[in-house]
């Protein structure tokens, strides 16, 4: 059996760059990640502009300065002023070329159309360089980068109406088991609801995945082949979940098998998920999640969202990691490296009651998940311990 | 002027829970806020289930078993067992009532059709109790929880289909100012593009209000007037960016009173976000966020944020907030309260450069704000400093 990092570094190394790129209008591009760098086809601002309300002014030797005419946000006359001569101006508004400075209002006493300035007065004050955010041709965001609200924010004001991204690989959820019930039906003895398929579903939705589909096959090895190999067929993740245990009954390995689909893993020295299975064929990547349900979510948001990252192209494909006080002391038992359930708040992370791998309740509380790798057994209040932040949480 | 944190107490004060809830499929509650609490109408594991593949089996003196027959997950076969009886059970399956344990199966060793078992056996293992996780009649998530997808997970394991929620306060953001040109066109001198709008709606997708709509406005008092007074008619909360400063034409104060918007506060001793305006007018809110982009979005994660979501009736309503030693020393000049850019790292926080309120470009890097109160004019390398976690950072 592996461990976690070469579970990682596997599911790392086969990750394969969904190579198909598009072209989303900018409003639309949240969440996706840049194929190209893009570059600023503008100075930003593109004149010196005015970061006061005030007067724009050449300094002379004189404090006083007659009032020419104004200059609001949006106006463009580029006043050209001699000795002694100012205009009115306003925040954001274009700085005459033949102004050096720009007084703010407050330091000024008006007399009629002349101005009277008290104190002292610099060169260059209140006004912003063209070019100061960004110059022309220089590259604004970087391939790679998963595209935020801010960033649509900064390339708008760069004049940028569309950007290439990588196209997001597509997602199947495959959920195996004899007892699931569908929601809506009632249980009968020994069955329960399925609830992995849209919990699993739910969560790619948060993490930009909104495309996902979910199958459902019973236990039966003909049904399950099938399904696994048109799953595979169309998409180019396959999140398998349930039926990768030991079990007598658990078609899934088997099937993936028959259907030549690549073991690069199964099984990785850790809690929960243990059963994990990882798998190839050609670009496609198969998942084979344990069917407990937070076994499951702890092993997509460790090694499916990683590998769904990579195949966009993006720089950063790990949750942000981060490192806690932990609250209280807690014990672990086996061999395991443990992904817990915590609660970080403002001065630590808390572990949560409720861990097995059975229990989904706590991810609900849970706004992180403590690592403790596999030679840490035992953690003290105050120690520091490394916390991976969920999203959306 | 007031200050930050009375500030923020007068946001929270002032918000109005909007009362409407509806119904919705669980499917698609993800983002919403519970308006009631959830109740389990079923035991969760609704029956003793079995946690491995093994046997099932009544501890007795002996070690040998017969094994009768067998029960997969699904199965409602309830078979009764005498003494030296026991049933191959596997994970997930229900465990006969007259069993009281499981025996994993690496522990024994199979002749024909019976059993033996190596080492000791213990009573209760293996078996996860009915109603372990929840039990019928209690709550399974509390009204005012915002829904994430380990929340729909469990209720789904429940058999819980639909549920009731909050309706989402309605947004509009109105962008004032006659510096703006609409993406597409060309830029004339002293113009620029307008992006707090594209910005402003972007990142409240990200908090998950979907549903905003952008409304431009040029710098002229009737036209501000107007659109401000259907703009609060027709939503819960209006966003005003830009005309909030001092300037001779920022329209939208005037245009405020004249509507009769109640000022709450203008004007908060912070950085940056200082021409921040708060108004009411009956049930309805009303900001007026600065023209700069990074104040105006910075005052959207400080105040607006919080807003919607106690409008939503969610319990918690702030971005997180953690405590993380600084990776450099940092001065500040003046005396107002800084919220600056920053991005969190495994081991610290990097206060970005850039952090002029004109410039949205270190927003695309940062993950989080460093928020530094008033009294606090130079962090030293290793400090500990409040960082507030930005979403989808």
């Amino acid at each position: 059996m592996i461990d976690v990092v070469t579970a990682q570094a596997l599911v790392e190394k086969r990750s394969k760059l969904v190579t198909k790129s598009e072209v989303v209008a900018l409003k639309d591009a949240l969440g996706y990640v840049l194929a190209q760098d893009v570059f600023s086809a503008i100075d930003m601002p593109p004149f010196r502009q005015s970061a006061m309300d005030g007067y724009a002014l050449n300094v002379g030797n004189d404090n006083s300065y007659r009032v020419l005419n104004e200059v609001k946000a949006g106006d463009n006359n580029n006043t050209v002023l001699k000795n002694g001569e100012a205009v009115r101006i306003f925040t954001g508004a274009a700085v005459p070329d033949s102004a050096n400075t720009v007084v703010m209002q407050e330091k000024v006493t008006v007399n009629g159309s002349n101005i009277n300035i008290e104190g002292e007065v610099h060169n260059n004050s209140n006004i912003r360089p063209q070019g100061e955010q960004i110059k022309v041709g220089e590259i604004a965001i970087e391939k790679g980068t998963t595209i935020k609200g801010a960033h649509i924010g900064f390339l708008a004001s760069l004049g940028v109406t569309s950007v290439v991204v990588n196209k997001k690989p597509t997602v199947t959820i495959v959920v195996t088991g004899n007892e699931l019930v569908t929601l809506g039906n009632l249980l009968s003895y020994g069955e329960i609801y399925e609830s992995n398929g849209s919990m699993l579903y739910s969560v790619l939705k948060e993490l930009g995945y909104k495309e996902a589909s979910i199958l459902s096959v019973r236990d039966d090895y003909v049904s399950t082949k099938n399904t696994l190999q048109k799953a595979i067929k169309n998409h180019d993740v396959v999140i398998v979940t349930g039926g990768v245990s030991v079990g007598d009954y658990d078609f899934v390995g088997n099937a993936l098998n028959a259907i030549a689909v690549e073991k690069i893993f199964h099984k990785v020295k850790q809690k929960p998920g243990k059963p994990l299975f990882f798998g190839k064929k050609g670009d496609k990547s198969i998942f084979g999640l344990p069917g407990n349900p937070a076994a499951a979510l702890s092993c997509l948001y460790i090694y499916v969202y990683p590998l769904l990252k990579r195949s966009e192209g993006a720089t950063v494909t790990k949750l942000q990691r981060i490192t806690m006080p932990v609250a209280g002391d807690y014990n672990i038992k086996g061999t395991y490296a443990q992904f817990l359930k915590a609660k970080v708040n403002e001065t630590g992370v808390t572990i949560l009651s409720g861990q097995s791998s059975a229990m989904v309740r706590a991810f609900g509380i849970a706004n992180a998940l403590v690592f403790l790798p596999e030679d840490k057994r035992e953690v003290h209040k105050g120690e520091m311990v490394t916390t991976i932040l969920l999203p959306n949480a």
